[in-house]
């Protein structure tokens, strides 16, 4: 059996460090490359924590690289109240330390080399983009054919009902919506996992208490970048649990299985709107307007594959 | 015990047809006004149909003016498709046919006499507003004070999930976008009653089956006028029941007792957006941004009270 | 000979305090009524000042109404530096003092009564609007036959290159752009005096000084009202001369020989725009879209008679 | 002496190719590369027209790539009715000829190449752009430190009054506004020609004719694919010349002594305009607002040696 190529595009951020060592963790996946964006923090601190989980999980053999330091044509935004100044919790110290890091992004632009991954294994490539879509959009613009040649994008982002930096608006589609609406429109074969989506499959406490109470590095890696948040989310909404955007994205480009329900929807992003700068706007396809699908919108996922695939991340 | 004062703002239309009768059936309401503003049909033949309606009710003692011909800044829209070319079903011979009607609007505008019974009726008067608000609009431009002196303002409008002409919009916000947000900036005390609330709250067709078929010229004119909609109903979607957005309105607008659940909300209107143009956004209020509540949202309507108020209409 | 019926919609402002004695003092116009509107200073403050320029000029049978308060659907802007807090220099205690004042408006809004007066002046009513469009927009919202019934409107608004509030846009357009395009969109028959006319038409310093020297009780108010702006503009371009708008356009309204030169054109407002809001984009009539003329852009204006017209205000 | 060192971005386009073979043609300057984008055709005509300049001129050497085939985010628009369906004039048996072209677009975007190359010749690389200006952009994009390493860059675009293909905007930045205020923005050293500077450097018909008279294949192809746009301009506006847009920016891009006079500038791209996307919105330097100059708008050049340089291209 032949192991899925995977590229990971990521703003690292504690949940996006989840999707990558679940990835990492995952015996049938070969990483192909991973690309750094904007967003949770700046992109050269995105870069060094990939290296730090590359570095934590003995995998310094995957290349990664810059990508995108701004939104395609929006101003950038700040988002590090939550995940920390260094976009995993604000732990120097933890090993891997930062001081001690000797890992460092290849050089030439992530977009760039996204771009010629996916012609090189046209049709099997992969993509789970858990951050703002602009290296994806940037890759689309470099490559005519790039959507073609893609295999699936998995993306985490959107809203269905009420946003969560916005009334309307998810952060990863609101920090660059003009990217979203790019990405959406050019690769039809889009599984995309909401806010929405996320919020019904978090985890619960008592589970994140056992899964962080495990013995080695990566367990203690995780306790220690996940403290500062953890403690924001359970004092915010203390009934519902660990919503773990990032990894569910991951574990869904990784394992089919682990996909319940889905339903096809046409999804445009919108860009003009005062107030609903970001959204995105679903549709049934067909109607009178003949409206295609362009995502494969997430309804529901086993919670024992996501617990699973999880739980050996930090083993 | 003295009666509600009530001004109705309507675009008629067969379900502002209903609640227009229904608010001329119910004993405790004295209606000092009607106010004809363009939307489902053009302004002059609203006015005309409620010359009809006041007519068959042998109510022509009621003053009614004609108000907006479009809206405050957008173009116009056509939606005869839905309520018929003159908005009452196309059967121009039932009775009172148009070619008998003697009645005519007062001179005047009518958001210079809503202004005007607004400040001779202060704190009085409930205005029930049925079609786009750009009558109500002007007259808050009209009369600084107005909002301080109106008792209470019901509108039939805006969408929580989908919306009916659009994605995200109501046809009687996204028609004229720009009255709606100023009205609701203006006048926080408004009991919104959105598209979602009336789908909510719809008729059974075995329950308009009757009521239709009791004796008398109203129920007769009901009959004719609802022809050619509850088809397109019925065919459109066979499960629902008629969706009798306007007398829902009217109905807890004379009657308190109809209202079961509300929530305060804060409400703005999207202008600007490309797929959200005319979208209600509602946030709760308070948070880190001190929201205003500046709509009590309906959630739940005694059906049983709408049913006797509504079969009274037709008696 | 019967005198011109004029109507005049301010928001007083030095300018127009000029352009309003400038009227008052010429023998062969009928003041049918004044209208004041938010711009320079709050309307209230308007109204005030309207007051006050009718009792120096001994004409308080005048009648004068309280109009719009605030854009027709934007924010309210503050324009105070220029004209001073009160819109006429800060100097309360120059006769006729504020607290001397027994002049009050007529009840009622002004856009209603500009409606009526147009109505009963059928044809024969020259409005001239040297404020903000909003009370012109409103009465057009009123009375759906306005634009056929008036006889002539003089606008001093817009601008042809560069704005005096913006990079492209001129203060009166700027401060409500929707009531702009509304009104031009209306009202073909517009005469345009733009920021970039007044420019060239402005008054020689010495001249001013001269008109300024005369004795009398409004030759001295205007030497105090206009002490601010005088001094204002000389130390901000000096070479130009006294940039006299509102006189202008009212004189223009009073004497068609003024005129000189003239040119038609398609005259749009852009609502839109983030740097090019309030802008007025000319295009010439015709060509393949058949744009039509909907205004007069005033090229040239004869001085010796504005100088004479202006010249009789204070004697 | 050392020749200076030029990148070309084109979307040829008659007036593209004209500037291409002045460059070409120039002793002093050494072509680094030439990069196609979308604009008055396909990006592939582009491509195949490069090919058959550098055919005409025996310069296959000069490596060229093919580069954005639509705008950055904007929807693309067809420009074909001036410059022919092939964007030369639609002469395709002229030599030579497009069925005997041998050369083709090195691989890879553009763009990358672009960037690659800035950073080779780091503070020595003329980039002279005379179509929208996305392939900019996206080197921008790709690479954060451009701006810093590039020499200069003249850009054809905007407009000072009037627009040539809306009233307010200009062809090259309308076709990509979102682009050009980017590329405006990030590379404060550009030195631009705007449509009114074409027009008022515009070629008499007389010494175009004599141009097109000389022997040889270059004077020939020239006079082939000039005929169609000549027919068009001489109808259009008899009296005003040969409008040479392109080859204006690369005349200035190659001798310094060519340009007589220029004015720094702050220079905004409205994007959000209804009647204004694509306006170039210039302000004076400093201000209040310490506006920085991000243009250096040219207002004079000397003819004499554009006329020279020109003349050299077809010899
Ligand atoms: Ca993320
Ligand atoms: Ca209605
Ligand atoms: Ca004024
Ligand atoms: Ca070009």
């Amino acid at each position: 059996m032949t192991s899925r190529k995977l590229w990971l595009d990521v703003d690292v951020g504690v949940d996006d460090a989840q999707g990558l060592m679940l990835a990492l963790a995952h015996a049938d996946t070969s990483i192909v490359g991973i690309s750094a964006v904007h967003g949770n923090v700046d992109v050269r601190k995105v870069a060094l924590n990939i290296a730090r989980i590359l570095t934590l999980c003995d995998r310094i053999d995957v290349p990664f690289h810059c990508g995108a330091d701004e939104p395609l044509t929006a101003a950038a935004m700040d988002a590090s109240f939550f995940h920390g100044l260094d976009g995993l919790g604000d732990v120097p110290a933890t090993f891997p330390a930062y001081s001690d890091l000797k890992l460092a992004a290849a050089p030439g632009h992530a977009a760039v080399h996204l771009a010629h991954a996916v012609g090189e294994h046209e049709g099997e490539l992969t993509i789970v983009a858990t951050g703002p879509l602009t290296n994806i959009a940037l890759a689309c613009k470099l490559c005519e054919d790039l959507p073609s040649k893609v295999g699936r994008l998995v993306v985490m982002g959107g809203a269905e009902a009420a946003g969560n930096v916005t009334p309307t608006a998810e952060y990863n589609f609101h920090c660059d919506p003009e990217s979203a609406q790019l990405v959406l429109r050019k690769i039809p074969q889009t599984l995309l996992v909401t806010w929405d989506c996320t919020i019904k499959h978090a985890l619960e406490w008592s589970w994140v208490d056992a899964w962080l109470s495990k013995p080695g590095a990566k367990a203690t890696f995780m306790r220690d970048v996940m403290a500062k948040s953890m403690a924001y989310e359970q004092q915010r909404e203390p009934g519902v649990g660990w919503i773990a955007c990032d990894p569910l994205a991951v574990a869904l480009a990784v394992c089919d299985d682990a996909l319940l329900e889905s339903e096809p929807k046409h999804c445009v992003v919108e860009t003009k709107g005062t107030l609903t700068r970001g959204m995105s706007v679903f549709q049934s396809p067909g109607g009178k307007a003949a409206l295609k699908a362009n995502v494969l919108l997430v309804k529901s996922i086993c919670m024992a594959r996501f617990a699973a695939l999880l739980d050996a991340a930090t083993d």
